[in-house]
């Protein structure tokens, strides 16, 4: 299915078009005020015109193409709309209505009208019972809440069966610093569902990760296999580890109460589960901006112990290798430190230091290493931030996740320096240690060559990539 | 142990206090250069004056009662300095060297030598091998990083046995706009441990919940017994759930490897256990802020069905029930919504509304509820922020915890109100439903009627209580 005429619109036509403020066929034509192709406002009722549209009685009456309509019409009139956009040759659609399969028979039968009349005439239909998307690299905002606009550009994409999760991970990550290359919410997936828009943002050149957000399907399989297809990393936060059936059902008319099925299957189809929608959020962050791993092998420099004992047994949660330091990196570390601290791995400094950067730089250069962890606390004295850091993903070909202490008001700008030359960094030391987790288990489970994650030491870790279940 | 000289001093000393900036002795100065009482800068060759002060030669030397030394020497002179401290009647001491238990037989030596000197003077010492602290309501910050004025005053407590984890925690805090009453650092308790710091905090009437970081301590029962005997809610995060032994040792000492026994045990003593930093800040807030339950039984009130069902699938893994609401409850939820969204528990509007907030006091109010949770979307024109919540705590002295997906820069003050008025707030669905899982397990763990935390329903869920070990 083809998503470019819903994603990438040339044109928008809002049915149910209103130029009264808090109705959604108003809200609807605010988001799209600054879009930069036509915007017609459909209403047969509507008189003179909204947001400097003038109104059109009926989507027939449209002159030119209309690529996206979004549907602000009750729910029993939807397959009647979708029915007269399709005969109009409009593209694509978002309802935003509730009402259908979630909401019990009649709801079904509504569903079936409208699925019908969007197959017959090939709409791309998102929803029923969504709340549409946003694509920050259009400026293209076709979601009602309050200041859409702060979800800026990015390399992540967002795919939640929820429109209410969507939101919560993409404000998340404006609280970050992070943008998105696209949000969306998928509701019932009557039309549209997850294979499609994870096969879109693939072929998106703007996208380096995919992070999904599952309630159930019915066809679990397929989007597995999906996952498994496409190029892009993918990893998926399934909810429903306790009893939330009942609830669930009448959300999106999806079923839960398969956790652990949609747990082992998204593994064995190389897709790293995540807990929590933070915890997939950091996940994704760090799977679109870092090169993957070729080992599970993970050294850890941290410039206070504490943080450190935190990391190092978050990271052993997932499986992660914390592997002796070859000899020369172990003399090299031993000459920078006065040797009251830790020379092994992780590596302690005891204190920040002029030479921390050099430090990492050496540990990351082992060739025992296939990831390096950095903590370092905020102390401007001796030497945050550590900007000597920031090469190592490019030369090495190794991620390096940054960790500090340090309050946003003063490391923002250190960090964000970090980010940009692709030092995913965080300021919670179990949360840069998931996110790495992650990582690695995504590498374990995608390994070009598996011999290099197999458990050489025979140290009775368990294996990479079977974490996911017991990491916090 | 009396630790006011050593919390709330009079007059301080600064032991190797230095006019070269970097240096230790100059940022210990720094740190103490507001403080409201005498400062003494102590170093036989110093010369002239540092901030104002003029070098005394010797700590005997000093013309006035010292209450706090802040000995910044290393570590083979600390034993000697703390002697000389003591004999000079100084009352409490804080030792920032490493090179003591942590590191080997000298080390352990030099440690004994340090407590011999302490006891034999009653000298409170705080480490060695610590950060300090921070004391936010007496502007009093004996830490080096940078900025810590940034923590401000608060009413939780912070009592981590590593400073790196006390900044972590602090800094935490700062973005999320919350304070502390104190911020503490233990290092390698040689002298003051876990148990009197404790028992400071629940004599401190700033303080109205206490967090600690647990590497792992000698004698883990005397740490139990503390936490039990004291009035003020205690939550524990004790690391070391793989296997981290040998790093831990080189560390502060302390044995980690325990995690079951140290988990078991905290709760059978009435301290819930967190799994991380963040999650042991959170619910540390929630318990520092919001009122204690009487039962397990919370009503959940979400404007959007995705991030309920996150929450309720969290709560349930605390073991937190979701009770069905009484028919009057019943009637008046089905009284504001349509018919088309889900009137049991949670209840879930579809939408924010503009009688989103006497919905959530409605649901307050049933008998059968003994905490609310609330999730809402940020949506300005349908009544963001739902400020009709504010007034439960005071009026039903049942916890709120309110979660928004909304973005800083729009919701930030709006959540300081709800803050201000008990209502404590996320902006991670999971987040807050962990909060409140905590909260509830506190509650259970230490119910004053028992009866009320029966599961009644004989639902199969696991007993309230028990479910720390698989919470996310």
């Amino acid at each position: 299915m083809d998503l470019h005429r819903l994603f990438d619109p040339g044109s928008i036509a809002v049915v149910g078009a209103s130029a009264t403020e808090g109705k959604l066929g108003y809200e609807a034509m605010r988001s799209v005020a600054d879009f930069d192709g036509p915007v017609y406002p459909v209403n047969p009722n509507g008189e003179g015109d909204v947001f400097g549209e003038p109104f059109v009685s009926a989507i027939g009456d449209v002159e030119g193409d209309v690529d996206l309509a979004l549907l602000c019409v009750p729910a029993p009139i939807v397959p009647q709309v979708v029915e007269e956009c399709g005969a109009a040759g409009v593209g694509a659609a978002i309802v935003y209505a509730g009402g259908f399969a979630e909401a019990g028979e009649d709801g079904e039968r509504l569903q079936d009208g409208l699925v019908s009349a969007a197959t017959e005439h090939d709409v791309a239909l998102l929803g029923p019972n969504t709340s549409g998307y946003f694509m920050p690299h259009r400026g293209l905002y076709t979601s009602f809440v309050s200041n859409p606009e702060v979800v800026g550009p990015g390399n992540l994409a967002v795919v939640a069966q929820s429109g209410g999760i969507a939101h919560s991970l993409a404000f998340q990550g404006v609280n970050e610093g992070w943008g998105f290359s696209g949000v969306v919410g998928l509701g019932n997936r009557a039309v549209v569902g997850f294979e499609p828009v994870i096969e879109y943002f693939d072929a998106d050149p703007n996208t380096d990760a995919i992070v999904l957000h599952v309630e159930g399907t019915e066809n679990a399989r397929s989007l597995m296999e999906t996952c498994r297809a496409v190029e892009t990393p993918v990893l998926a936060y399934p909810v429903g580890e306790q009893d939330v059936d009942s609830f669930a059902a009448s959300h999106t008319g999806a079923l839960t109460g398969e956790y652990e099925l949609y747990r082992a299957g998204f593994e064995q189809y190389g897709v790293p589960v995540l807990r929590g929608t933070t915890d997939l959020l950091d996940a994704g962050h760090v799977l679109a901006n870092a090169p993957v791993p070729e080992g599970p092998n993970v050294g850890v420099v941290t410039a206070q112990a504490g943080p450190g004992i935190v990391i190092a047994d978050k990271l052993q949660a997932h499986g992660v290798r914390l592997p002796a330091l070859s000899a020369d990196t172990q003399d090299a570390v031993s000459a920078y430190l006065a040797g009251t601290t830790y020379a092994e791995n992780p590596v302690d400094t005891g204190r920040p230091m002029p030479g921390f950067s050099d430090l990492v730089v050496t540990v990351a250069g082992d060739p025992n290493v296939d990831a390096v962890l950095v903590y370092m606390v905020y102390e401007e004295a001796v030497g945050f931030p550590p900007t000597g850091i920031a090469a190592i993903p490019e030369e090495t070909g190794k991620p390096v996740v940054f960790v500090t202490d340090g309050p946003d008001q003063f490391v923002a700008d250190d960090l964000e320096e970090l980010e940009a030359s692709g030092v995913p960094s965080f300021q919670s030391p179990e949360r840069g240690a998931d996110a790495m987790g992650a990582l690695v288990r995504y590498g374990a489970l995608n390994a070009g060559d598996p011999a290099a994650w197999n458990d050489e030491e025979g140290d009775g870790n368990e294996e990479v990539g079977n974490g996911g279940g017991d990491s916090a």
